[in-house]
This record gives structure tokens, sequence and C-alpha cells, in this order.
């Protein structure tokens, strides 16, 4: 089943305490679609300016991802971010934004991807998120990503969103920056009751917890030894979960657990390189070796 | 299998953002018996002051805790520790620490105690540690907890310590504190390579990593959402996984991870009350029900 993304594609630069990368492929929906098409085919919307390096756009191609929905806007450029790990690789600065394109973002969806059934609303202002939602009437399982800027500045729109979607991906700090709730899974239930029938709230190198009205659950992270850069881990995450979901046509709370599992594994395998180079390193079973490996170690 | 352990038993302070509580009983040993109580008989070694409530020891001996080896030291006073959890009671302050008898803690185990096979050096000094060690010439399992305090103090008794130990349970802080190496994974085997055959960091609302030569895995937390006092989660982890492995008298690596499993589940009880309230509601029986529970939030 086709599964649409609409985010942003961006050109990275990276310092994380080992090495400095320049113009590196990311961006939410980048990492998004990447791994979503281990499982699934993806319809990317996104834009980017003329400095956009066309071998991005052939990657993004030779993958099974459609890119009609990725704009090239003549005359402007790319989005950029510049970023600096910490030594302890798990906490950030962002040192450089420039949104470029990402500033007048107005996606128009592709008549055919608007039929979709699954669409994952990449980190976007809320408002942007919901003009998206308007256009796929028909969607059965609809999850966004948010992040603290929206929840500062856009809380009364993102409160909307949160009225529409089936599922809120989120970080752990921005579920408790969102409800004022420390706990947790006090948060992830606040969270919940905004909207969602599920809330997933990410814990970075701890893993992920899920809850919905009747679950509770917290899968760990895989521990990979190997990060060299955490860029686009949650993206990825999100982009294995809904591949997984989007493949099997289905989202039952048995079918939304796996999923959560291949998002892990394909956080970690994400990590182990700067931007999409261990990805372009992996196929689908390696992947599957991982989830045996993943499945031994959570048995007992 | 009867199991030894030596560490403090304490009056402790607990401050939370919701209540204060004075007297309680505490210590790491206090916590580590109480829960390994559940699985194995346990001999304890402590020393108070006569300052010490009576109806404490006896919660001991109402378990199958063998309190010869916890020395009552007339004109002397209990060892007393006052801390204060921060909001999101991830973190505490320690707001007072009076050693008192604890300052003279010199272990003679009695001639029963000294036959242990399987042992427990709950965080005392190296030196007190290697102490027991000697005492117990024919333990087959003997497991150490340590702290910071001893990391940076007495670096040299503790790296002496572990070459004569097969398995340390500290902190992630203390992991890469005794290291420097930020990766926990990197840190584990570092510490390994000191010694232990076996290491667990504790990751507290995280989990625990496990790390030997040949495995290295994560278990999560059990996710309760009624956390009313975290102190002595450590402990209780570690007396739950050394009662397991006591009970089955066997540490072969399928028994060690189900072993941290139990851990993990008694310390999610433990954290729902001050001090053992929570604990001294439940049974076996309710660790085998939260057990069930685990493995099906790790089933998928």
């Amino acid at each position: 089943m086709p599964l649409v993304v609409v985010g942003s594609v961006a050109l990275d630069t990276v310092e994380t305490p080992h090495e400095t990368r320049e113009d590196l492929l990311g961006g939410s929906a980048a990492y998004f679609s990447y791994v979503a098409s281990y499982f699934t085919p993806v319809r990317l919307v996104s834009v980017v300016g003329d400095d956009w390096p066309p071998q991005y756009t052939e990657l993004f191609q030779s993958r099974n991802i459609d890119t009609s929905g990725l704009q090239v806007i003549a005359g402007a450029k790319t989005f950029r971010w510049r970023g600096r790990y910490h030594r302890n690789m798990n906490h950030r600065d962002t040192i450089e934004v420039h949104l470029n394109v990402m500033d007048q973002f107005d996606p128009v969806l592709p008549e055919e991807y608007r039929q979709c059934k699954f669409l994952f609303l990449a980190n976007d202002p809320p408002q942007l998120q919901r003009k998206v939602l308007e256009q796929c009437p028909g969607a059965k399982l609809t999850v966004a990503d948010t992040m603290d800027l929206w929840i500062n500045n856009e809380r009364e729109a993102l409160l909307e969103l949160l009225k529409r979607i089936d599922g809120l991906v989120l970080n752990d700090s921005e579920a408790r920056l969102l409800t004022g709730e420390e706990n947790l899974i006090h948060a992830g239930h606040r969270v919940r009751e905004l909207g969602p029938r599920f809330v997933i709230v990410k814990k970075g190198e701890h893993g992920a917890m899920f809850i919905s009205q009747h679950e509770t659950y917290v899968l760990p992270a895989y521990p990979t030894a190997d990060v060299v850069d955490p860029t686009g881990a949650g993206d990825s995450f999100a982009g294995g979960m809904m591949g997984y979901l989007a493949e099997q046509d289905n989202f039952e709370p048995k079918t939304l657990k796996t999923a959560m599992a291949y998002g892990t594994l394909a956080a970690s395998f994400t990590v182990e390189g700067f931007s999409l180079d261990r990805l372009q390193q992996i196929d689908r079973e390696d992947l599957e070796h991982r989830m045996q490996q993943y499945r031994r170690m959570l048995s007992f």
C-alpha cells in the first residue's frame, strides 16, 4: 500500500566530536522516505531549491520513492541545517537554520497522492500539516510528528491538528512540554486525551513508549555500539514504523508493536553512519537479521 | 541456596515533590534483602546503632532474612540519609548524610555465612568489600555495586576489587565516570575488561544493560505510572536478580537474563511506595503476574 509523507528535505552539516560533514542529504522526509521504502512504495512531498543535487533525487527514485511531489523552485535555495553533537552524542545544538524554500512550503499534493490510505505528516507547522490532511480525506491512518517550536508558538493550531489525527510521534521532552507532566506515561495519556488514538514517545537511545487507551509499553533501542551520527534517528523510526504498517495494510495493535520494532531497528542502522550512508549499505534482509537478534534480546 | 549480602541499613528521610517521610527503613542491604527474600533465604550483614527500631529487624526476620549478621552497636547511631527528589523524580540531591555507625563498619561474617555460594557486596568502600570477599573463599558468584565516591576517591582499591569479582552492577553515570567512555556499550565493555565477567549498567527509568564477552542486551524498565519514591530501586533490582540466581542455584547466561527481568520488576514495585511500603503489599505471585505482563510487553 503506498505511503505518503510530507516534510522537509535538507542539506545538513553535521559536526560530531570526531568529524564534520557538509551538505549531507537530510531532512525529516528524506530519512522517513528512505527507510519506509524498504517496506512499501513511498510518495514524497517536499520542496527544494535549484541548488539541490539531482543525484539525491535519483537516489530516492532508485528506491521506489515517487518524487513527483518534490517541487524544485528555481532561483531558491534548499533548506539548510547545521548541528553540533556533544561528546555523549545524545545532545546536540542547532548551530544554523536557513529555512530558505521551506519558509514558503505550501504543499499541493498530486492527484494520485490524495487517495492515500497511509499518511505521515513529518515535523512541519501544524497549520501546514492540517492543510495536507484536508487534501487526503480518505486517509485511514494519519500519523504526525511535531516539535518544541510548534508546541510553544503554535499551540492552538497544534491542538486543532491533534483532534484530527490517529497517531502522534514526539520526543520525551516534547511530551513533557506539551502536557506539563513529568511522568512520561501520564504525559503520553494526556496527549492521547487531546485527540490521537495512540501516542509514541521517542526516548532516543532509550527506545520508545507506546500509549493507547488500553496499552502502555516500552521497546528499548537496539544497542548499537557504533553511533556515528544520530541525526535522522527519529524520522527513520517513523519511516520504519509507517512503512511496515503500509506494507501490512493494517494497523491493529499487534501490527503496531511489530511496526515500532522495525522503526527501532531502522533507527539503529541510521545512527551508524552520517546521512543515509549506513542505510545505503543494507537491504531488507539486514533489517530482518537484526530483527531476529532483537527478538532474541527480548526473550528470556 | 542462601544468599549473603553485606551493605548498609539506614534511616532515610525522603522528600518528594508531594510528600516528606522521615526515619524510613532504608539502606542498600535493606532493599536488597527484602526483595531477595521473595526468592531465597537471605543472610544480612550490616550494622546499626541502638536507635534502630527493633520492629525493622523483626520485619526482616519475618521474611526469612537471617539477621545474626546485623550488629547493633550500643551508644551509637544508625546511618542516616536525607534526599530530595526533583520534580521529574529521576534526579535527586543528597541533603544530609550521617554515616554514624557505618563509619566504622568492619564486617565479620558469622561462620555459617562464610560458606555462602552467592554473595552480594552492596555499595561500600572497595577495601571493605574486599575484606568481605576474603571471608568467603568458596563463593561461586560474587557481584558488587559501587558509586561515584569510590570511583573518584578509591580508584586503586576499586580496580583491585574488580579483578576479584564475577559481576559489577553500576549506574550509567558511574560507568562513564569509571571508564571515561560516553557510549554505554563501550563503557560496559571497558569495565568488563577491568575484571568482572559481566557488567550490568543500570539506567534508572530506562532499564538496564547487560554486558559480557559474548552478549550485550538491554531490558527496559517496567512502565509503572505510580512513581512515589525511587529510593532503593537499584538495590531492589540487584536483590531481585541475585535472589533469583540463588534460588535457581545457577548463573548461566539464560538464567542471568531472567534474573535481570525479575530485578527490573522488583524495582518497579519498590518505586510505587516509600521505603518497603509497596513491597510489603505484594507476594511472589504479584511478581509472577507482572512478569507475565512484562513478557507480553516484549513480545510481538
